[in-house]
């Protein structure tokens, strides 16, 4: 069994805890789980949701049925075993501000030092394995130095501080203090990619995977880049807009918010073709009755042979949660994996498929194709 | 020097010659060229085409500038050294029965068996390395052994005999003969996937890479259902819809020429995905003001997690002959390097990346991404 | 009260009879029905279909709820009161020929003359207002004169009749001995562009409309060309694709029912635009599990000022038979009113704007935009 | 003959003066003026470009042959009788500001109402016809009336003044001093919308035709939606972006100017519809490469019969200077017959068509294709 920590019970979370529940009942197929159709050690039947915590005071202290049913409503059924996990009170430190929601955090109540005990407090008594950060796109930068970011947590410095840093701080903690767990960070507040809490996470023996899950268009695009690169052709240039209306896309409607994600998605481009080809890769808009599922423009123009020229257009219309829910059940089971092979820091060849910003910090962003094979020979399968 | 006899100087055969010269002109990059940027034994700029042959008796005894003239247009430089190479009479067997064109053929005149001594006495003087075969698209079918297609040619038999198959013929006879050399089959008539003539290579010491070309939508459809494949999702559906006004879209305006196409097209699905998911995927029209650049539209659904339904679209304007040109230029050179390495028969780990159905027959169609990693390792780079 | 009769309890049928009591119990909004927001002299809930007629024997005698819950599946409410009217058996005369269904008719135990006068009394019986044709497209040619088609008839050649042109004599008949009333024909049989039937209705005082139910992307395509021609910008061509996984798809996998398509759907290209844009447009293919929800691909190019080209492409997923069950809900209302008001043989001003193919035989293909105008003054709205 | 001055010699003014002087010498047709079949009063031969103004000090005193040559670059042939008229320094007032042009304006020597002084008196010297403004998209606002207007200018008040506004004030004291004449206004600054230019334009003779030349998607988008209405479909939503690579694209990632787009963009959605459907309508992108031929991606979704859904995707690559270039050919020819016709003010039955915000102020948008039989109408056609 892999017990689990959610933080921030939002569509992504919701999608995760009920797909797995109907996987367990034999309701659906696994079908958008990479990994699948291969024997690991652990099945998705192994995973288990033992609490989730969040700082939307309208989720507090609800159910993960509750808070599913308010926010998948009547299109999906809501398995009844998540009428006894229950969403507890998280770590805020801004992470929602400015979107429309009441929030609240432990960090109101006492010092973020002493918030960060408490949760390791809980998860010890909880025995957590794997906890997997799914809150808003928060804006952020790293730390670089176990040093200064243990600098900002003493000092209880909230401007620098973000949620997701205290709580990989509070994972940290647990492993040295009880056992080696893993954080899985997929949202872009670079941790994977931060060389502090890997160093971090060297010396307490835990894992971090991250940053920023790949999903939605920016896989796509860097397959079909490696697709033009293996041809050598020369792309002029590429245009990838993207819009949708739930809270991720709300949250990247905020100018710095948009900047993480930017920052994710553009460097593909040059990490596989080998030159800067001009780009506008993006989070363009919010517009609510899309609601999960985005709508994805792509168009790009290349030098084929003989100095003529091709015109290539994707359009696509993506569930934008699920995809990432079904990544997350194998970044759990691949923590897991990891802690149990004692790994320690982050592990590349788990980030460079799973991932947008594949850590450790200037490791290059490869095409999920490319990655896909280094992952499976990484499990020895 | 890689000394090149053409077979079919349409659009194709054109832009090969065309853009051979202008690389080695300084004129344009090597765009388009797979393996441009590898440095392989033999460059670019060591490929001379030497002869060229066709049936359409508007081309034969016209040099290949003439030719490239009246297909191209005023669009592109045609290089004045294409004047030096002149279009001789080839073997017809109704490889252009029912196109409006004027066809001739040397078996007009004689036997068979006297048309292919010919070749191979032309071949001999010329002292050719690399055949390449881009006549039109034709009907053919394999001969399965060596005995059935020499009995064949031994009886003349001009119903079951398909061009290809006469001049592949040829090539053998011209290695037994003279030396080892290459036949490349960029057409869907089964050579590399025909057991019989796999053996005759084998037994001649020569090599043939085949079949058919991998350009157009083809290979970015393999590369698209890999990446469906490798996150599991189940594709409910694949449609792919292409139209040109090329010589080739008119010729698969017959239904016995597309069913070749559609024979090759449609394997790709069940060999990636694992499962026989229902598609549509074949040539679907021609019309005229296309010209060259083909219009491809294709649509595919599947099931992510959670079992929720996302969709994709993908345009495509494409040059239709330069896509295969340039990777002519890859084929030619790997022919010359397999001839060098002393291999005899077919190269799969070629095959695998430049060809929609790469022999030997029976031999599984993968992702092209997959099959560039196979080619990458087999060129020792 | 419209007394409706329908032929051909299909797709098309069971989504009008569905949408009718749906609208009647205030279910849904009368979404689709393009005169929905003009108050015309018939309310969508003053039409009663009291029959249908099929020959597939797997309907006959079934309620239209059993024919709608098998065609339609789970994914919609099909409302009780359709367990109340029954399909009785039709006409076949060949019109599902070819196709995998167990097909009954008529005309195998009596004369096609008698077969049409059993349905003249079941009609009288039933107080017919308005008959509507929306059986599979069939093969069928225009007869020209009343003389040609009567002779047909009287002779019970069962080469030349279609099953459409037996119902609508049928229709011309019950005007004749009992009153006048409408026939609405949705598919391409020509009817109201066969002289021969149009003077028929004339004599007896009876309405045909049609012919081709103008829905799916020939309007769209329609008023495309139309902006096009405004601004005066040369159409070089016009590409049209379309494939589904109804029984209409699937019968115009028939050549020579597609071609029946064909005809209908090119004729606006020349009629918009005033010369003949290269063109390929129609239906290309049968998909089972795209089921009644087609896949339409377009594109074109045109020039604009200057002389440079521009480019646009267009695609869509559209629900088949429920867009044209919509337009039915009008056609049946306006096929009422032109009998009310009296008028003989047909009306151009509601073909204009609801038929592909409008008759009378060599009227005008209008863009639909303008067809709406016209449509709008002929009401006197 | 009408003598045309124009105001921003940018892309759009230089393919107006190529393509009218091509078309002069015959060496293309008029595609892409929407009139150009239709006899009018006036040819497009009969324009003649006497003068044009920008405040782009590389352009200033320069021949328009330069400029273009600069601009277009070598795809098209620049005809040489260009090379005798001249670009004068115009009025800037920031209408530069901020973008990578070095700038200069009359009002830098002198007080605005001098600079407007002096444009009069170098119109009445080339007694001008017709002036038509394609200065680069500015910030500005409606003065609403005359005093406003006038009271900026006697105080000189560079603040809210916008070179538009000061153009526009120019031609109406040129028509009250000199003769009749008219102003187009193709840029989104508010003038045919402004109730205090028009009521000046009645008072002096003198007409304006405006605001922002209709081009582009959302002539496109409107009668998308005029589709879409006139067969009673629920839009759910619709999305719209737009990239390019010209100086206006640039100018637009400056959010003030942005806004100016979107406004007169978006109106048409509720206008055309009867309901504010959500929507998505805004340049989003500048993108070098792309230079002058913008892509355009648009989605939409929509409730039709029986309560289901189908979607709509529409791609285009446009040209897009050409595109206001054709159609500022007729507003010129227009302009002229409204002054011959001895109207004055603004008139809408000819901005309706040409016009993305049609004046006068809190006039409707309708479709395009009803604008157009509105015109034709006017016309007399």
């Amino acid at each position: 069994m892999i017990r689990v920590a959610i933080l921030g019970q939002g569509m992504v979370a919701s999608h995760l805890a009920i797909g797995i529940e109907r996987i367990k009942q034999g309701e659906i197929e696994p079908y958008g789980v990479p990994l699948a159709r291969y024997k690991l050690p652990y099945r998705i039947e192994d995973i288990e949701i033992v609490v989730a915590y969040d700082v939307d005071s309208s989720k507090v202290d609800r159910s993960l049925y509750e808070v599913a049913r308010k926010l998948v409503g009547e299109t999906l059924p809501i398995p009844k075993t998540l009428k006894d996990v229950y969403v507890r009170e998280g770590i805020h430190l801004g992470s929602l501000k400015g979107l429309p929601f009441k929030a609240t955090g432990l960090e109101e109540k006492m010092s973020v030092r002493e918030a960060i005990s408490r949760l390791v407090d809980e998860w010890k008594e909880l025995d957590i394995d794997v906890v997997v950060n799914v809150i808003t796109t928060e804006y952020g930068r790293p730390f670089n130095t176990v040093e200064a970011l243990e600098k900002a947590i003493n000092e209880d410095n909230r401007e620098v501080l973000t949620a997701s840093h205290a709580y990989a701080y509070a994972l940290a903690m647990y492993s040295k203090e009880h056992r080696s767990a893993g954080f899985v960070n997929a949202i872009p507040t670079p941790l994977a990619n931060d060389e502090g809490v890997v160093e971090l996470y060297r010396k307490t023996g835990s894992i971090v995977l991250g940053d920023d899950g790949a999903t939605g268009a920016t896989p796509l695009t860097a397959d079909l880049l490696e697709h033009m690169a293996e041809r050598n052709r020369y792309v002029k240039f590429i245009v990838q807009f993207n819009i949708g209306g739930n809270t991720d896309f709300l949250a990247l409607a905020q100018p710095e918010r948009n900047l993480m994600k930017e920052h994710t998605k553009s460097r593909i481009v040059e990490d596989i073709l080998g030159y800067e080809a001009p780009h506008y890769i993006k989070p363009t808009g919010y517009l609510e009755p899309l609601g999960d599922k985005k709508f994805v423009a792509m168009h790009l123009e290349y030098i084929t042979f003989n100095g003529l020229q091709d015109e290539v257009y994707v359009l696509a219309r993506i569930n934008d949660s699920p995809a990432l829910a079904g990544k997350l059940v194998d970044l759990i089971r691949l923590a897991k994996i990891a802690v149990d092979r004692g790994l320690k820091g982050t592990v590349y060849e788990i980030n460079a498929f799973y991932m947008k910003k594949p850590g450790p910090s200037n490791s290059k962003a490869i095409s999920k194709i490319q990655a896909y094979n280094l992952l499976i020979k990484w499990l020895g399968q």
